[in-house]
């Protein structure tokens, strides 16, 4: 799920328990509520494709038959959560999906499941979040979405096919949306990040990579978010689709 | 399945019923059989990924639990027919895969389902297929891989981020594996194919298109296919990864 | 040369005619300085490339001898301008290269002289002033230089094979420059302008296209200007090559 | 000037010094005979845009005054040449250009003057033949034209400003050439050799590199011809605008 909306559900607190004496229509919209909840801190934790239905239920101390007599599938739970952020926050105005999946592996190596689960958290994940957010922004006229790419979005190296495809069909479908909605006045974006960036994982990683940031050679996150942030402020007649972010000092 | 595979498939006769008096393993390995004779009929008319294990054993005359004591997944069961096919016909020269998906739809509209369909079709199986295909060649150090795209595959066109995305991915793989199987003398090449091919849909569908074949204006099936064979042919110091075709007419 | 140095240049006032009895260092000086005003001029009026040394001379009552003993050729009248900028207004910290030449025509009737003017106008001048711009800023450690793409810099459209090759020319210097000068701390970048600009020249040109501005859709100059102005602040941990930038309704 | 032309014009003999009592008219036509053989002659060795017109007189034994007395320009000599090959040989059927012109050199460093010839040599070049031999064969209706391009028609690398803007420029010509020509059933393509090639070039300036011949790791000129000729070969109804070749171990 997009970080926007992963940020937003980490705002919300876990509900208290309840007191007693619920009736039957009460008890339903409780449970249903606590398995929202629960949703909320797995998909946030896990992702949203890695968690499984289990997991959700395990975390809100129900079965998972109690989840499906609730929700048809962890589809209708991601359209509830948003229906659960829009009710207590407001219109989402802007999405970002931010989900990176950057495996290298040889073909001959690739599993069916691997190359299966990373365009799943790469691509059809923005897919879905994209496509319910886009229908209550087309709904209200306005919005923007931000779909966060990679060098892989537009080259194929070895041993990238999965996440070089992945990122591909990402860029599709943000370009198919953009020239779908944008005349409906919903800005769609894709943002192509080429370089490493101020994060936990390069620091611990890859230290002679982050010692670079002395000399401004890794991104800093508050510096991408702003350009994210210039994009959804763009006005309408001047909008942009791509942009790259690089060091000064990347070879590309 | 790649068209190479289906038309090898296509080759096979379902194998006579066979004599009585089986020991336990002859029938085990007749069942086995029996089963991938069903699978050959079924993918070849249905599609790896549309056809389901049911089908399979419905068509086999056996129950879906004789598939699942033979076969781990479908997965499994395409790796079983490539290896029949090479115990049939001898090694694979060149694989063609060609799968096409091309439904367009408003992202508003679009179906979790769907999305993930086309994608399974026209991305997915390429890299089931291709990832087998590849293993075979790279040990015997020769061979060749020819993907089919589309326009969508460098496009995301409005209501084509399903297609679009697939396409795309498919590239990538394309890339991705040209890159890193060309040093191991496998070939692998994209083909973009923009503009109607003379076919029974694009004749019945849309006759006012089939019309131009009068003055060449839609694309020869066998001129498709000897450009696929140039591309097999093409000696190892002046491979092409990718090549366009089109009506000399076509707009573009 | 760029919409920064002409409006720079625009800025000069012609010197007053001055006083007498200068010697010859001094009349020399005056006569140089002279010059420079009528090229500021010219340039500014007619393009640099369109500009004759001869239109310079008379602009500014000499012969064109008396520009040939100041100045070995127009490139060289180019270099002292660009000197005589930063010493008038101090160091030029953003370029801004902005000429178009859309100028369709048929292959088969295009002029040797039209290719060339366009290819002047749009890239040789970008490469001329870019290259002296460039030298300066990489000496001071620091600047950016903005170059104007239009969907032809990526796309040889029928009819455009002059404009467009101008275009992509113009996109590979500046890519070029980009790799070269980024880890110098010069910033280089490409804003690719796609759709009609609230001008005079669409105002008077295509009057149903202007009549879209009560809808946002052509672009406000102002509004491209903030986009220069913001990459020219982007810290450069993040800095961008590419973008592009069109009206909401723009079809693409 | 392609290399279709300049191996028609290689096969041209130069005529016989001839017979004496030549009247007027027929001294004008052998003057203008012995400036073409020159021409030829010196366009080959030296290039089209390096040649001046000079040199083809001082080749023919005549002063410049004799050459601008029989053509207004280079570029009507071109034009004459062009009309001579198709009178002494027939129709050209297939004009391959491949001028290179590779030449890297720092953005701070690169002459006006090179970035200039660069220009001249790889694309205006391509215009000019292009133009003239497209006139011709869109007149007979029929005709292939082929370009040669290299990685740095779709790249712009540090350094490189001046060659891949010419080759940037030459593939938006062939495109925008392509999108007009083909209807016209005159097939425009560009063909991008990314490696080395089996040159005496590369033999004596690149050892090592050569060395790869050995494994097939540079491309063969034949193969390369071949590849053209397929191209000029294709049916109508499947035409390749562009195609990449490289051999099976180059890493891009």
């Amino acid at each position: 799920m997009g970080i926007a909306l992963v940020r937003c559900l980490g705002l919300l607190r876990p509900r208290e328990p309840s007191e007693p004496r619920l009736n039957r229509g009460q008890r339903k919209a409780q449970t249903r509520e606590q398995l929202l909840d629960a949703a909320t801190r797995v998909f946030a934790e896990r992702g949203f494709e890695a968690a499984s239905l289990d997991e959700v239920a395990a975390a809100a101390g129900y079965t998972k038959g109690a989840v499906y007599s609730n929700f048809a599938s962890k589809t209708d739970l991601v359209i509830a959560l948003i229906e659960r952020v829009e009710a207590e926050h407001g219109p989402i105005e802007a999405m970002v999906f931010n989900i990176g999946a950057n495996v290298p592996c040889s073909i001959l190596e690739e599993t069916a499941r691997k190359y299966f689960k990373i365009w799943e958290m790469a691509c059809f994940s923005a897919f879905l979040n994209g496509r319910e957010v886009a229908k209550r922004m087309v709904a209200r006229g306005r919005g923007t979405i931000l779909f966060t790419g990679a060098t892989a979005s537009v080259r194929g190296a070895a041993d990238f096919g999965a996440f070089a495809g992945a990122k591909h069909a990402l860029r599709a479908l943000a370009q198919s949306m953009a020239r779908e909605l944008g005349p409906r006045n919903v800005h769609v974006a894709h943002i192509i990040v080429d370089g490493a960036i101020d994060t936990d994982f390069i620091r611990t990683t890859f230290p002679e990579r982050y010692a670079l940031k002395e000399k401004d050679g890794i991104l800093n996150p508050e510096h991408i978010a702003e350009n994210y942030w210039y994009l959804h402020q763009q006005p309408r007649d001047a909008w942009t689709f791509e942009l790259d972010l690089r060091p000064y000092m990347e070879r590309w």
